[in-house]
């Protein structure tokens, strides 16, 4: 593990919350990006070296509306930036970790990401990435 | 805002939590602290520039086992390391967030802090932290 990459928070609105947290970090989004393979909306706040994703969800039914049904707005996942993501999910797996998929996939911000389940991890949706290079 | 000084991760048993993050980060816990003005029990990992606070609750009425009751084990809080903590304050009061206290108090890890309320931004307790010199 790196560092934290980002850290990602469930929104309802995404411009009402882009106009909150840019007044939180006195500066604008740099950079909003569709994902449809999650069906989400996500803007980019960078805080020093790390980076807030702020998610809306596209589809009702999607990861984000049902989190947001279950436990309201808020933070969503942690994720933590590695060398080298498929010698991670073999190490954690072998740690005992939860991996939602065995292989990477493609995520926002030009990133290779796979999820840890929060079961195996108090609760905290962990995911890894991996820069596409 | 300078940079995420810690994500703070509330957890009903410090010692299972600190064996798991050890294995999720792959090296130990470098802190452990008793924070007595709130009551809680934690400790600390280094991840690149950024810290993980895992957070047991010291009392069962006290802020984390409230938090664990309601929600479940999970993400806490994130911490923004600031140049001046009461600047920020004044700032983020005059920008409508709903700041938990006028003047900061001490906090775990040698640090001034202050806390904005959920509320007022989007489900995430936001805490800032200035170091104390």
């Amino acid at each position: 593990m790196k560092n934290i990459e980002h850290i990602g928070i469930a929104v309802k609105n995404l411009d009402d919350a882009n106009e909150l947290y840019t007044k939180l970090f006195g500066k604008p989004s740099y950079k909003t990006e569709v994902v449809e393979s999650e069906s989400v909306k996500t803007s980019f706040f960078k805080v020093g070296n790390n980076k807030i994703e702020l998610l809306e969800a596209m589809d009702e039914n999607g990861i984000i509306a049902k989190f947001i049904e279950k436990k309201g707005e808020g933070i969503h996942h942690i994720a933590f930036e590695v060398e080298n993501i498929n010698d991670e999910i073999k190490r954690l797996k072998d740690e005992g970790f939860v991996v939602l998929s065995d292989v990477p996939k493609q995520g926002a911000d030009n990133k290779l990401v796979v999820f840890l389940h929060p079961k195996s991890s108090n609760g905290v949706l962990i995911e890894l990435c991996q820069e596409i290079i």
